[in-house]
């Protein structure tokens, strides 16, 4: 048996999330009904982090185990042409070790991007994949507070219901916030997130934005320990699931 | 009566280009159709430069006459509720001198953007938004062919059956090939454009990129005066009206 690790790219607006639901489609049974399709075996696929309906991957990655005699390439291309028409896109497949590589329990950090494009006209090219704030939002400010999350803390403030994660105890290696045009970047990395993290991270940036909230007020939302703190999860269809390190 | 400049950015896919036709809706038709609703004139929109089906804009510009007592701001927000849901949207909306501003005789220059995702996945994200070419190019053949189209030629080569310029003289201004991932951008600035001319030079840079043709070619395709010994034109939908200057 050999173990696939594949990064994925796909438009999440198209799909109910990463993992199998009863209520619509999902991008674990495109994924897995293709490699069917390529290889006549019945695989499951294991990813890095499930996303929620509307989120975006830009670089996700699952694993799958099969017998298939095809090379890799080859198995790439087959994959791609069941998915072509799926807003799912295999954009690498490699071989790796069994014993060693599981796409969730293995990688060492994760990247996520939510992108804002702050204007009072509505979208139409990001229509979908992107946060349209009509609100001049300060940016400056929101990079002052980003300075606030780096590190480790207690982070239940942004953790939303649902949550499995057993400790709210995160530590936030990098939180940039980018200007270009009118799109902003909210670049932020760490080992794990806990649910809505980067989602509840974004709309509290966005309330430092707008001048709603002061950059130190972000000392004292976690130190708060308590959700009601901290503002409004940002919507789904902002948030780009960037990078898995392994 | 007062003229009104409109800096226009719309999702060309959706459209069957700037212009009224019978076949489907036109961004002009969207346009005119949302200043009737918001200031009851029957106004006709005149763009800066016409786009094809499936051609994009970020920064198209149009002008119209309206008697409305609406403020500018206030015009604008209702024209832009009037599009919401269009793939059309207002940027910026301006007073100017009836007698001294119209939108395609006053442009001194216009600058367009070819997008290729060269990679050997399909698109997601870039669906519609972006030629996605699966043979790895060169870019740095594709820069130096670059070269070659500066300055002012007979570039009748680049010139597709319909076009109605007087002149197949040009003068080249800018043309310049980036790079960023697997986003390929040529950008090209110009007083004007024959029809076709930038998708032209899109699908000859891209031969450039392949190897089918040497950055030298460039200057014998020029000379030859001949469509016939330029590329294919790429497709419309790599295609942004980037900005124009007046």
């Amino acid at each position: 048996m050999q173990r696939y690790k594949a990064t994925i790219e796909y438009k999440g607006t198209s799909f109910v999330g990463f993992q199998k639901q009863n209520n619509g489609l999902s991008v674990q049974e495109v994924l897995e009904q293709a490699i069917k399709k390529s290889t006549s075996d019945d695989v499951f696929c294991y990813c890095a982090g499930r996303t929620d309906a509307g989120v975006h991957a830009i670089g996700q990655v699952a694993h799958f185990d099969s017998n298939t005699k095809l090379n890799t390439q080859t198995l790439l291309k087959a994959i791609n042409f069941h998915i072509s028409n799926k807003d799912v896109a295999l954009l690498n497949l490699e071989k790796v070790d069994i014993n060693n590589f599981h796409a969730r329990f293995s990688a060492q950090s994760r990247e996520y991007i939510y992108k804002i494009i702050n204007r009072p006209s509505h979208l139409t090219f990001y229509q979908g994949l992107a946060w349209n704030v009509y609100q001049k939002l300060d940016v400056s400010k929101m990079q002052e507070a980003a300075k606030y999350f780096i590190g480790t803390h207690n982070l239940s403030s942004f953790r939303n219901n649902g949550c499995q994660a057993k400790s709210p105890i995160k530590t936030i290696d990098e939180l940039k916030v980018t200007k270009q045009g009118d799109e902003i970047q909210i670049y932020i990395k760490a080992r794990s997130f806990m649910y809505n993290q980067v989602r509840i991270t974004a709309g509290t940036l966005k309330d430092v934005g707008t001048g709603k909230l002061k950059p130190s007020d972000i000392k004292d939302i976690i130190k708060a320990e308590d959700r009601s703190k901290a503002s409004a999860t940002a919507p789904a269809y902002g948030l780009y699931f960037l990078k898995v390190n392994y």
